[in-house]
């Protein structure tokens, strides 16, 4: 027996850790196309801030960590060109071929620039790996740019934005949809860009770039690009193992995270998967089910039998000390889905004011015909994180929002208000059902 | 039909509002002993503190505000003697007789201090109401104490120790049990003494108060007390009506707050609620639920039919900076209540280390039968409550473990760890059931 992971980031070294902690003797070895294993990919934009010092803060684990203290062998720079699953073989850009009886793909992501014409010039980066993010500080550092345009409202998108206007240049931010995070939400969309122009950043919805010129994109002059836009799972491993690419794009995969190939797993952001609230796969790459699939994968790899339970699509991202933060379904998602939504949206304190409360603005989504909470979004400098995920554990819990409004919260003035935001809203909510 | 509350603070008030609410004529008459109305109780400790700065700050509403706006008749002053039920009377300590179709006991708890001698020198001082408070700033003020002595180590006795310290004073608490902050629970216990320690005010246990001298209490010199011990529901009214007091000695409810005397509705800190992971009645006052089960009595006394969910006991209170949160059973509850507990206590970051993260210690305990989390504590600078909101939230949803680990929370860097610090307990848990 023996493990092959593709992949030395969240997911494949998730998947190989867990592996390795139910078979103590398999012989593990984990493919990086990369120069470094092992880092926090969701720490980049703070890396650009200047908040993260050094790159090296980022890298939890070096490969000789993973070789000393794991006994799992991690290769960088090894680029796997196929899979030949008939001989379970994979092969990489060498010519050298490993064979593995057991194979995870957790290929990740990327962003897809090859629609935009002159996205190879030197002032154009992308923010996926720490390569990345050193060549786009070098760059900051060695050229002073002062005018940056950033492509794609996604929350790298937005995330780079704020560190780019923190180091202190002009950032306007492109986007090709009419929504910003990935949510279809109109409301949630308008408060992120009146924190984006409070703090002078332009966001502009609707842009569908097509060419980066060398001294400005769609007409807004900058020195810099980002794209942080057109991201797409890396699938094309997969599919030229004779993997099923999902509905949506990503690797379909069961709930032990194996694909259709018997002894094919996959895990992280080139993975579908299962929508716990629309009942529908889902492709929703994030590094919490990055981590959670690559275990899942890794265990059942090794010969467990262990279950992702599936996501209710819960994301945070702070904008200028903002918390933009949603779960479950949108409105709008709820109707795409075939749903009849009901919601309400309050304003109210975090914290008495007395205790220096600000305006936490919460939205619950309800599933009309069954009084079913379905989705949520919560606004503010405080607190944020904490009622987010209260509402998804309600999601998890497929609680009603009558009983999701009687929840037993903490109260005490540093922290909240006698009736926490999240209960004000579910008795608004409850009172339209 | 004519509704007496009797009480003018959290439950009567957010019941007096509700049955408003349901029947727009139904003459409302709130009797209220003490000078003031519907005030923050539990921002008193922040008036000692001085960070509130004027008792008007906590007072929400007037009672003229309640008359001119919601046609409900405030009297402050009115203390009432005596229940007629037979009669449907209240009589006054005046002497005044009110009718009345329906009645909310909202009569609150207090400080017991009668087995305590010299508890009514002139620097002793309890903390239950505006009043209190206000006495308290004066004596701060004015006789300048250097060391206090507070009795009790509930949330009123480390926030009111908290609140003097940053005041100048040195001050030692004394406590009758061996626990602190109600949780029948070592290791919370010792966190807590820990952080007392840390910011200077001794916490000294085992200590049963039977006399106050002029200048020490138990051997620890002071020229200031505070007695925040003693607890009790005010029940001589229920009592004297015939109404049933439950086996926690406070007055027993259905979960529509009705007494066991129909017409007679219960609110607030004097009844007792039903706790939904014993499934057995518990006297657990706080703000929180006196809010709660007002809406439901006033509610229901106003004709409608709502119902109370019940309790997990969730709290948390700020001592010098750190959260200490609870919800559900200890493990010592837990044994006493005739479940085999099965616990994990873990210590994580509450963000990443590059992000300025904090430890954060949770604990989760399950029914080792059945698998069902039953409680947890948080300990942490950062991020507590929401935390202990998210257990809060999987006991109300009756979450076995399993699924409680695999809850989709939200993570990005300025908020939290990938895994964040309760998914971590929650997977060191399920490996021992």
């Amino acid at each position: 027996m023996a493990l092959v992971v593709v992949g030395g980031v969240a997911a494949g070294l998730s998947a190989a850790a867990r592996a390795r902690r139910l078979d103590a003797r398999l012989p593990i070895v984990v493919l990086e196309k990369g120069p470094v294993v092992s880092y926090g990919a969701c720490g980049l934009p703070y890396l650009i801030e200047g908040r993260v010092r050094e790159a090296a803060d980022l890298i939890v684990h070096t490969p000789e960590y993973f070789r000393q203290e794991r006994n799992i062998e991690v290769r960088t720079g090894a680029r796997v060109a196929a899979v030949s699953h008939p001989r379970r073989e994979v092969e990489l850009e060498s010519g050298e071929r490993i064979r593995y009886d057991r194979l995870i793909l957790a290929t990740g992501a990327r962003c897809d620039t090859s629609a935009i014409a002159g996205a190879d010039q030197p002032h154009v980066f992308a923010l996926h790996t720490l390569e990345d993010a050193e060549r786009l500080r070098a760059f900051l550092r060695d050229r002073r740019p002062r005018r940056a345009v950033v492509i794609g409202a996604g929350y790298i998108g937005v995330e780079v934005a704020d560190a780019l206007s923190r180091n202190g240049l002009r950032v306007t931010i492109l986007e090709r949809g009419a929504d910003v995070l990935l949510r279809d939400d109109g409301p949630f969309s308008d408060a992120v860009r009146r924190t984006l122009e409070t703090h002078g950043v332009e966001l502009r919805c609707g842009v569908d770039v097509e060419s980066i010129e060398p001294d400005r994109v769609a007409g807004a002059p900058c020195d810099l690009v980002v794209v942080a836009a057109g991201f797409k799972p890396n699938v094309d491993l997969a599919t030229s193992a004779g993997v099923a690419i999902g509905r949506t794009g990503a690797i379909a995969a069961d709930d032990h995270m194996e694909t259709n190939v018997h002894g094919i797993f996959t895990a992280g952001d080139c993975a579908e998967t299962m929508h716990l609230v629309s009942g529908r796969p889902a492709w929703i790459p994030l590094g919490t089910t990055a981590n959670k699939t690559g275990r899942v994968a890794g265990a059942n790899a090794a010969g467990g039998r262990e279950r992702f339970a599936g996501v209710v699509g819960t994301s945070i991202v702070g904008i200028f000390g903002t918390a933009f933060a949603t779960t479950g379904l949108s409105v709008a998602q709820a109707r795409a889905e075939g749903i009849s939504p009901v919601s309400a949206r309050i304003d109210s304190l975090s914290r008495p004011r007395y205790y220096d409360g600000v305006n936490t603005t919460v939205e619950l989504v309800a599933d009309g015909a069954t009084g079913r909470l379905i989705g949520g979004s919560v606004i503010g400098e405080d607190g944020a994180a904490g009622r987010i995920n209260v509402i998804a554990a309600a999601l998890h819990a497929r609680m009603k929002v009558e009983d999701f409004a009687a929840v037993d919260l903490a109260y005490s003035p540093p922290f909240s208000t006698v009736w926490d935001p999240v209960l004000i809203a579910a008795q608004q909510l409850s009172k339209q059902l």
